[in-house]
């Protein structure tokens, strides 16, 4: 519209560009170390006029962590072609580049320091919990999982977080290790259960044909699978 | 000192009577739903009486924090003779009973409610991660760990915490049969490591000599070592 470089901004256009700031800043460092005023001067805009947008430090959190949520969410999303193994592979990838890019804000935010723990971020947390289950649903193509199935995937969801959590403290161990390691933590998961209940064992035979004998799923699913299905009797 | 029934209390007694009437009612319900009224009038006394004690309800639940943190640290300490299997599988059952005696405050903390996520909170949570931490490291007989045995007990720990809490939802699922399966899944997420890290199998190798052939943890472990195993050059 204008070619000005100071031109004037639209309500929501300037709120989009503050949360991007305000996501940019809360991500590098733990939220509870950047100020309004550090907003406003990297927005290159007042403070007051950074509280004409939103009424305070928690509200403008609470707007970058939808828009990072929204973000997180979608990483889970992935072509549902290939084998189940390349699709999880594919995902941890998305997921650890999110964890790389928000380090430290995913980190206050997980562990719950005293600016976040509202029922506000909480319900943004679980909602992006929910989706990766929904998607890991889908990518199985199960629609009413048996409770064992959910334990499943809803525990490895965890420990796909507390994996991430840990590898930030200092990255001692590459990411691209942990990425193919939690495909196969998934796999010998849903082994350990299938080892337990029948049910889990013929679900989760099912999920896994059409594996390719090289993919990173089948490689130690296929293995854990022969030892976790009751003997032939 | 005195047979009467209403005898007066000493401080430190009436205090440690507040904590303990606190803690079951912080345990049966969400804490946000418990009032200091509620408090008072179980512990028989008058509401003022309860603030000579405590500034306020944070404290209280602070102190009712502290003591449960402290039988929970304590639950992961088991005499250590016998397999790591049986070890854990004991830890394991002393763990589910702690969960499920306190499971809706269990739950509103570990999933972060507006009435916690105070830092004092955070780091009791915290201490009991870290004691559960030590004690695995002590059952290993490992007092250096590579970054990777830590990663699989601390992510194994995490993992323990979420099936509790998934537990809780429904009880939908035998506890008895999630106790035996969270060891096998340290077997598993173990040998998962091991089949990255040549250090892990060596030192998976050695923890696991003397487990006997048919204990809860060997019974998996001893097929997922020989599974993670690199192949005989």
């Amino acid at each position: 519209m204008t070619t000005g470089v100071r031109r004037r901004m639209g309500v929501e256009e300037r709120r989009q560009q503050l949360i991007g700031v305000a996501l940019e800043l809360f991500s590098r460092r733990s939220p509870d170390e950047v100020s309004i005023d550090e907003i406003a001067s990297a927005a290159g805009i007042s403070r007051p006029l950074v509280y004409h947008y939103f009424p305070g430090k928690l509200s403008l959190y609470e707007a970058a962590l939808q828009r990072a949520s929204d973000d997180l969410a979608g990483r889970f999303v992935v072509p549902e072609e290939g084998s189940l193994g390349s699709r999880l592979l594919q995902v941890m990838r998305r997921f650890f580049d999110f964890v790389d890019d928000h380090g430290p804000g995913f980190s206050a935010l997980m562990r719950g320091g005293p600016a976040v723990g509202s029922s506000k971020t909480n319900a943004l947390v679980d909602a992006v919990r929910q989706a990766a289950y929904v998607q890991m649903l889908s990518h199985m193509k199960i629609e009413n999982p048996p409770a064992r199935l959910e334990l499943v995937i809803r525990s490895w969801i965890s420990l796909v977080e507390s994996t991430a959590l840990i590898w930030l403290e200092g990255r001692r161990i590459p990411r691209g290790e942990l990425e193919t390691q939690l495909v196969h933590d998934f796999a010998a998961l849903a082994a350990v259960s299938a080892a337990h209940d029948e049910e889990m064992s013929e679900l989760l035979r099912r999920a896994l044909q059409g594996e390719p004998g090289d993919g990173p799923f089948s490689d130690l699913a296929v293995r854990l699978i022969a030892l976790a299905s009751p003997p032939a009797s």
